[in-house]
């Protein structure tokens, strides 16, 4: 059993919301997570669980203090954890210095290229390690276990689910990057993480997963803003129609007057855990 | 009518979450507030309106953002606005050097003392300027206004509710500073603001208000976590004596395993825009 240090502990809506840190194997320096309990998991009763990924420039606190989304959990039930959108403080020069690359920027991809592949290895992170380290530690059931995100964390969710769809049941995206490889926020973390080796691009784009035989047995919600001030960037066309030319279900809902901001997904989170606890609890 | 510069709007809930700017005659520099306003307004209808008072270290986004109480005064129908808890830069000497004193801390009251004096007024910018403003600008109902907040913020709106009942129709607070003149943090702020002037204590001391027959004709809404980390210093005990000897209609709910925190807030915000859409919209 790894040590984990609890840096905090707040009730809320019956539940029990909790900070935590440990020494990643994976990320090689201590992350730091969050972890929503429902009543019933503090009953000891097992619940699904539900892994929700931040944006750029979040922390492991972002989606869930400004979601709504533990509220919704409280009611179906279910767990919620949070983990940070990348390693901290792991002396790799440059980590700091932009907000789309580094701290707070870790695409949710394992980097093969020096000197990010020492320690941004979110993929192996979120999927090997958080999931074994919370489910050893708390009733979570690994059987029932969900992905969603916003933006960034909308691509590492959808990305997550098409690669393992055994392994996450269900999966939804608020305002996800939906084609990283051709717009410059993914060319550019890519060609970081990734040394410009191009043959990676494929198993972290959603659109290109989708064009390549990956699908998930379960229709995907995805929700969308029109205003949003990044929709250029974001490409939801393009998931559509690789999702229509391989047959995957699909629900991109637009939203004449949204835009990318928490406002958003305070709008159209109830939705979302909705959408999860159909999939986990049926 | 003010200049009044329109720094972010947000689509949220059906209605809008705007973030504005304007030169503050009360405080002698720019300052910021939030306001939703739900899809009634937005039609044009006049609707009832609670003003939102953050704690220590809050700005004019935090209680809007991390509360979740867009959602539901979304479903009453009712608009909120959210002032910052002080002037900013307003150049005072030693404004930024403490959390509790100056920027981020001003108490909700009109300093009498140099050098505060100059620009630390928000308890005449609250009920004064910001009301006004607000109201000229969108359809609010000057009829049905009340007012809530946190800690910090909910001794504001206890003082603005005892001083002023006719002005604000309902009142609720969330782990209020109850008896602020007989704690540090009050007694810190009050004398660097009043100069030492005991007098002056007795206009925002929610407790010393009760004691001195000052009462509001509804019925108080108040939580209190049993958890709370600031409990001590809070003084809820002394306030429901002081409500019983006056009989003033107080509601203490204490909470055994809740704390300070907005996972508190996020816990009972419901009911609290249930009881001001009750008086409001009687």
């Amino acid at each position: 059993m790894t040590d984990v240090e609890t840096l905090g502990q707040h009730a809320c809506c019956g539940g029990s919301v909790r900070f935590l840190r440990h020494q990643s194997s994976e990320l090689g320096v201590p992350a730091t997570f969050g972890i929503f309990l429902p009543k019933e998991a503090l009953a000891g009763e097992k619940v699904p669980v539900v892994h929700v990924l931040g944006g750029l420039t979040c922390t492991h606190e972002t989606f869930l203090i400004k979601s709504n989304a533990v509220r919704f959990a409280a009611e179906h039930g279910i767990a919620l954890v949070a983990p940070d959108t990348s390693p901290r403080n792991t002396g790799t020069a440059g980590e700091d210095d932009e907000y789309d690359l580094g701290t707070g920027a870790g695409f949710y991809v394992d980097a093969t290229h020096a000197p990010w592949s020492a320690h941004y290895r979110m993929e192996s992170y979120i999927r090997k390690e958080l999931p074994a380290l919370t489910e050893s530690l708390f009733p979570l059931d690994g059987n029932r276990r969900g992905i969603m995100g916003h933006s960034m964390g909308g691509m590492g969710a959808l990305n997550q689910a098409l690669n393992h769809p055994e392994f996450w049941k269900t999966v939804s995206a608020l305002a996800p990057i939906c084609h990283p490889s051709v717009i410059p926020w993914g060319r550019k973390a890519f060609d970081a993480y990734f040394g410009g080796d191009p043959a990676k691009w494929k198993e972290c784009d959603p659109t290109l997963l989708l064009r390549s035989g990956h699908q998930h047995p379960t229709s995907i919600l995805v929700d969308q803003g029109l205003q949003d001030q990044y929709l250029a960037d974001l490409r939801p066309d393009a998931l559509v129609e690789a999702a229509k030319e391989c047959g995957q279900a699909l629900d991109m809902r637009r939203h004449d007057d949204s835009d990318h901001s928490y406002w958003f997904i305070q709008t159209v989170i109830a939705d979302h855990l909705s959408h999860h606890a159909k999939g986990l609890k049926a």
